[in-house]
């Protein structure tokens, strides 16, 4: 092993080792430092065990709440000895535990576990040391019955009454899998709605499916205290307090804090502040060259998608510098694994309100429960389509579906914002039948058919709104806020 | 009711309704002639019973399994009133009940359920009626104790032991649909492997997980007879016999019959033969000016959303016989709802083979059991994505997907082929984490990392071969087979 290299990659999460596995693929001598565990939130804290345990509540439902918790754990100690073992093979490519510090633009200094440091040298360093879950000091909680997304998968068995402060992604997930594990389970959350990074269409279909499983849910709502003799959870809405009885676990979930600390940011003066993170562009450079920034240290999408998409294009920059920068950042998609299931593509709300006149925008809502044959034979309860597209010409802006298929239909959605297909060219597409796809044909029918017999009020408008800007709103930043690390 | 009508649909399936509501809604005075149910086989014998019960199965198991059979028929039942009531109330559109046929190339004569006949004159004349299941005569057999796709979702009880003959989709769908319900069930097929359309690897996954889940096969097998006294089914396989026992129903699913007697075809001189029915166009032209046939009753792909398809094209065709008909008919999708579902997308094997020179495909396979951490958290057994794509170029040719979402993610791949993205475009999409489709961001994968770093060797067979043609193979008929009429 040598203290030189190529390029140095800072935390082996998902983001750090796309980079680190591409560039050690073209032959690159790349050291990747990892303080605790290889794979990061995703493959140990986030997605994949969250997801494993959203599979096993509903196979195995309240006959066995302890094996699935105990088969999420077995499934994700047997990933990360995979690959910790697997990365760990990998030719070019060092993998070493430890703490990392920047020391000069091409230095980083790692404490290692056994003691002493260690000092590397590279052309290049990436930092994508993630973020870990947002404190809350709730007064009289005990620390064991506080759990977050870091412990909440070491409970042998399922909280009696599990209290869940935040509506965001994690705790939506899991509140439908605790309650379909037999927990019973009480939502808080400070906002008036759940999920307050979707449309108000999606929080409130997301409301009503877990009110109808039986979660509770409590909105404008603070945490006042706990009072551990009765297992009390005092709460305060508008002014009157309240109290869960019987709460013997507390999740907390209320966002994320970016992993800033004790990297040495200031001393080789990388551009980074707490709220947004480090400071990148969409191929991950900072404003000291030869040092980059991916995944949920930055301000972008925070989703293991993303910060693998970043580390791709962090791959393209770093081994052929020479390529033009200029394919533009794809639009991230989002999908909250909740039932239904929440997927989005294309452009923000908040984004589109900056961009185009709402006057410009034609809002097409497919309901389907009532308008696909496959709702209907299925049950379903909640579910639907809705695409934001420009009047006249059908380009397609934003895209929500909420539905029990939504994380794989959004991706046609995908495609088709990327690629500046029309909703007049998915007119054409043929579904299969019965699917919740053929909803897409109904969106595109509806566009047809309010836009065609109205062609010359539509393009009156397209003409009088499509360069008029709208109200000046504030700059478009992206906290990590209530979302997940996945 | 006038007896004069702009057109006359014969049929009120899926296919005869696209058309009957599209030019009714267009001001058109259309009747609808129907020999017996609204909706068709899909309302009535295909799709929504065997989708309802597919859900049933898998939402109530061997708990309830007669719930679940009189819960298909309630929705069946339902939704028949409502699309009879509905269609029954649209201005322009006249639903007569009766058995058609034709006179002469303007005329249709309606033979009343009340009795009596009635004349019918328009100057189009849409041709729907569909096809029914194909009959088998087995010595010995009861008639109660033989079912088909009409008659098996009137069992009030499920079968102890259902003996299922014909593996195509039919089969298939209802095998894991009474299994799941708790019947002992047995398949039996002529051929050396189920769903003989699909590609090999797809019979496989399909097969495998019959068994699996306790489903018993028998391939290569034909049935002798029955025996009342024992309720034993005889079969045979290369020369030997065997017998099952216990054999309380047996449902015959060896394809369709085009429904093609008593319309008086001849008569009319429109072209069609008993192997391909009806012949006819990709906007449903048949030899006859002013006489159309769309659905089951032609050579084209047998299911509800490419009758629909066709029905659409039929409507553009009459209301606006100025635009010119130069569309190309879309690649129809295919679904199988079996578990793990089966979904194809773009050219059929046997066309392929006619047109590229098997050296200029190139075929990708991405496992996802093996190679996307959705296979991984939920446990998943079977599935994968083929996609055969023209070297060099990346053009997507054909693709078949086996997995739990397959119906819905296949119509990405339909997008795609219909607007020509290629594998290099697909590279860039960013696919939400962790999803079945992030799969097909493998497959784009594979192809870069298999052609990037040996182009020229991949030119040079490009040159090679893309105008090499193969060897001719039989002509690309279509015959009904084993599909089934969804």
């Amino acid at each position: 092993m040598h203290d030189q290299f190529h390029t140095i990659v800072i935390g082996a999460g998902s983001g750090g080792l796309t980079v680190a596995v591409g560039l050690s693929s073209l032959g690159k001598a790349v050291a990747v430092l990892e303080a605790l565990h290889v794979g990061g939130d995703c493959t140990n804290v986030g997605c994949v065990p969250s997801k494993t345990l959203i599979h096993q509540a509903e196979e195995r439902g309240t006959l066995d709440p302890e094996g699935a918790l105990a088969e999420v754990r077995r499934k994700r100690d047997a990933l990360r000895e995979k690959e910790t073992h697997e990365f760990g093979e990998l030719p070019n490519l060092s993998l070493i535990f430890g703490r990392a510090r920047l020391v000069s633009r091409t230095q980083v200094a790692v404490r290692l576990p056994e003691g002493g440091e260690r000092m590397l040298q590279a052309e290049n360093i990436v930092i994508a040391t993630g973020a870990r879950p947002r404190k809350l000091v709730i007064p009289g909680l005990p620390e064991q019955r506080m759990l977050t997304n870091e412990t909440v998968f070491e409970l042998p068995v399922v909280p009696h009454h599990l209290a869940i402060i935040g509506g965001g992604v994690i705790g939506v997930e899991l509140a439908f899998a605790f309650r379909k594990l037999g927990s019973r389970v009480t939502m808080l959350d400070s906002s008036p709605r759940l999920l307050t990074r979707h449309l108000r269409e999606a929080a409130e279909a997301i409301e009503a499916s877990l009110a109808a499983k039986g979660v509770e849910l409590h909105l404008n709502t603070s945490v006042q205290g706990y009072d551990e003799a009765t297992q009390a959870l005092h709460i305060e809405r508008n002014g009157s307090v309240a109290t869960l009885h019987d709460v013997d676990y507390v999740l907390v979930a209320v966002g994320r804090q970016r992993n800033l600390d004790g990297l040495g940011l200031e001393e080789v003066g990388v551009t980074f502040d707490s709220r947004n993170g480090i400071a990148a562009d969409s191929y991950g450079r900072t404003n000291v060259p030869g040092i980059y920034a991916i995944g949920d240290v930055t301000a972008t999408s925070a989703f293991t998608h993303s910060a693998n998409a970043q580390g791709r294009r962090v791959v393209q920059r770093i081994a052929f510098p020479w390529l033009p920068a200029t394919t533009p950042e794809p639009f991230y998609p989002s999908a909250t694994f909740a039932d239904p299931e929440v997927a989005t593509a294309g452009m923000s709300q908040r984004d589109l309100a900056a961009r185009y006149h709402p006057a410009l925008i034609k809002r097409i809502r497919v309901d389907l429960v009532t308008q696909t044959d496959r709702g209907y034979t299925d049950d379903l309860h909640h579910g639907f389509i809705i695409v934001d597209t420009v009047r006249l010409t059908g380009k397609i802006l934003s895209v929500t579906i909420v539905g029990p298929r939504a994380s794989e239909m959004i991706s046609l959605f995908t495609l088709a914002i990327q690629e500046r297909i029309s909703l007049y060219r998915l007119y054409r597409v043929v579904y299969p039948y019965p699917t919740f796809s053929s909803g897409i044909q109904k969106v595109a029918d509806a566009f047809m058919r309010e836009t065609l017999p109205n062609l010359r009020g539509e393009l009156a408008t397209y003409l009088r709104y499509r360069w008029a800007r709208p109200a000046r709103v504030a700059d478009v930043t992206v906290p990590l806020g209530a979302r997940a690390a996945e």
